[in-house]
């Protein structure tokens, strides 16, 4: 509730990094007029970035009849974040340069129906070592990646601030002290968040949120789940658990969903309901792979996108449900966007989206729909290793010790 | 997206306000414990509202060894704030001191059916007329009340950055420029915005979400709404039309609404349609006063509170409803409050509330809801003008140009 100048400082700087990482070089006069800041702001927030070893000056330009103005761009080489998936078959980590590219990726499986937390923080430890080993293989010699921070999500329910992994059905823990599990293994500081959230904020940063203040991130996937950035930053709720989309009444009394009530908005649009319309449309449809979703829903968009008329007839099917339930996040929170995220929106693609925008029409009311932009996502990698990557990122910007201070190198 | 260090201040403001409206007098250490602000903080903001005449020093208390602390309070004669609620039928006025204490009320008739723009701005100006005439005639000769600001609610969608009525469905209207019609009957800054916005700025300063970060007021009348205050603030969404709860899908293909939809919320628990439950339960029973839902829902929340149990067969059914559509929003938002409030909330009352958070056990995830109060609005007196009054306050609040200058005195 209560905003300190503290928090100004670091929502300014996230302003002034956000911009440079879309484009750099910059003066600090584009800085200013792109962020809205004022110039003298702009200027002390580029000395305290450029003194975290986050940015350097790049040259002059010249400047219309004044002296030349000096440009600052993001030291990419500046530092190195780690983000991690962890989900019920693998842990996927991927290591990002500043301007936020991937510059090593490495992947553990996990077996599935649960697995323990020791072995989850082994697995994670290693896929950790294997991309920093790998992205110091690779650099300046003289100037090895420096990590500044490793971003985890983990799914279920987390509480961020303790670093504990409070509830993950699929992996059977409760109360899984994750963070401090980490920290035996890994000298970096560790942030833990939930893949919702990260897809949510790679966004904010990144992607189709980026410089919007109200944005909702559906992620379709086995699950689904809806990422609130409200008022340019993320909604969380009381306990870190907003977002439970999936988990809202579209057919009261309607089908059976896994969470134990019925008629959620997941027991309709979610992986397996999509795979059980093109079931009961097509029984022997060469598009079904009995118990592969990924295959299922990959040949799915793959001939919808080819015009075949059963596949076509599944997305619409899949788009009436989906399209009412996002008419209601449209109606309710009056967004600038609504991004469509995570595989099964990136298998289903624009068939998809051209369906779902003309069913939110019919549900919405004109004048937030006529409000609301609806796209799939544009970013091109996995935006859950991104987001995680970038709460390490929110981590070195809202230290209040680091300013004017380098970082101290942590190499294994 | 963008906070400045004016809306820090502004909300620091409001703070200290909100603090000394519950509780004067009070000391500046009082008030840097119940804010969470440093005591510099405190002293200096306690500077800038006292120089606004709205706090006064008010003596001192004996401090345990230390030299005895003064103590400031609001200064209730200090200024006078109006909330003016147009609904289809009436214009209801009322006059505030600062402590939001009601000084004076007034009420003027519309004829129901759209009445036009400069008929509803002279009823606004007569009634704002009444309500400080008769305050007049009870203050202070000496100190006859200074009209600091008169809040303004409109039903339908609201541009309160131009002040205009964008569309009021219930009046026929379409882009009414309101407040520049108003500067030409009233010498007092005007505020407009919807009555769910107001309803809700009222939980926020003085109600169930007082203190809180993320809460939601839903409004029960002939229509539904939810009023939304996340990170501590009104959440207005891109067009100032977010809330619109009342429009969400319930029931898939379900019921006709009044939107053009169907399955809607509204069409299963606004007023009329608890009418029609009652109807289809026992079409002749005494509670029902056909055309006239007040009496209706009025007799109807007297006979479940004595126990009758048609009636509470009634609130039953609504609260199935009700209560799965509160469900969506502990998941999707996952607040620290949900408010019933406006005239259905009050007339059926805790019978509702009792069934209502039943329905919710039933349908909303766990976690969630273990971390979510639900309650009945503890505002005594119409929570619309209190709140339209409370935008008002908002507007001196945030005046840039006022800190260290007094008001002018308006009077008519």
């Amino acid at each position: 509730m209560k905003r300190t100048s503290r928090d100004i400082r670091t929502a300014n700087r996230y302003a002034v990094l956000r911009h440079l990482i879309a484009k750099s070089p910059a003066s600090r006069g584009e800085l200013a007029a792109g962020t809205g800041l004022s110039q003298a702001t702009v200027a002390t927030l580029v000395g305290e970035l450029t003194a975290l070893g986050l940015l350097v000056e790049v040259g002059f330009e010249e400047s219309a009849g004044g002296r030349p103005r000096s440009l600052v761009a993001v030291d990419a080489a500046g530092g190195a974040l780690v983000g991690v998936d962890v989900a019920e078959t693998y842990v996927h980590a991927e290591l990002f340069d500043l301007a936020l590219g991937v510059v090593a990726r490495a992947e553990e499986e996990l077996r599935p129906g649960g697995s323990a937390p020791q072995e989850v923080v082994g697995r994670i430890a290693a896929a950790v070592r294997t991309v920093v080993e790998s992205a110091a293989a690779t650099a300046d010699p003289h100037r090895p990646p420096r990590v500044l921070g490793v971003g985890v999500t983990m799914p279920g329910q987390v509480d961020r601030e303790r670093g504990v992994a409070v509830r993950a059905a699929n992996f059977g823990w409760r109360d899984v002290p994750l963070t401090a599990l980490l920290a035996e293994h890994l000298p970096y500081p560790v942030h833990l968040d939930n893949p919702l959230r990260a897809a949510t904020v790679a966004e904010l940063w990144f992607g189709a949120a980026r410089g919007r203040d109200d944005a909702v991130v559906i992620n379709l996937g086995t699950g689904v789940g809806a990422g609130l950035a409200l008022g340019g930053a993320l909604h969380r709720g009381v306990t870190n658990s907003a977002g439970e989309w999936g988990h809202t009444t579209l057919v009261l009394d309607g089908r059976p969903c896994r969470c134990g009530d019925a008629g959620c908005v997941e027991a309709y649009v979610g992986a397996p309901a999509i795979m059980r319309a093109l079931r009961e449309l097509a029984p022997d449809s060469a598009l079904l792979t009995e118990d592969d979703q990924t295959a299922t829903i990959g040949a799915l968009g793959r001939a919808a996108a080819a015009g075949d008329p059963v596949a076509l007839r599944v997305v619409r099917e899949t788009a009436r449900h989906l399209g009412a339930a996002v008419a209601d996040l449209v109606n309710l929170l009056n967004p600038e966007v609504i991004v469509l995220s995570s595989w099964v929106a990136a298998a289903l693609g624009t068939p998809l989206l051209t369906e779902v925008r003309e069913a939110v029409a019919r549900h919405a009311l004109g004048s937030p729909f006529a409000a609301t932009e609806i796209v799939l996502s544009p970013i091109p990698t996995d935006p859950v290793c991104l987001g995680a990557a970038t709460f390490a990122l929110e981590g070195v910007l809202s230290s209040p010790g680091l300013t004017g201070t380098a970082l101290t190198p942590h190499m294994t």
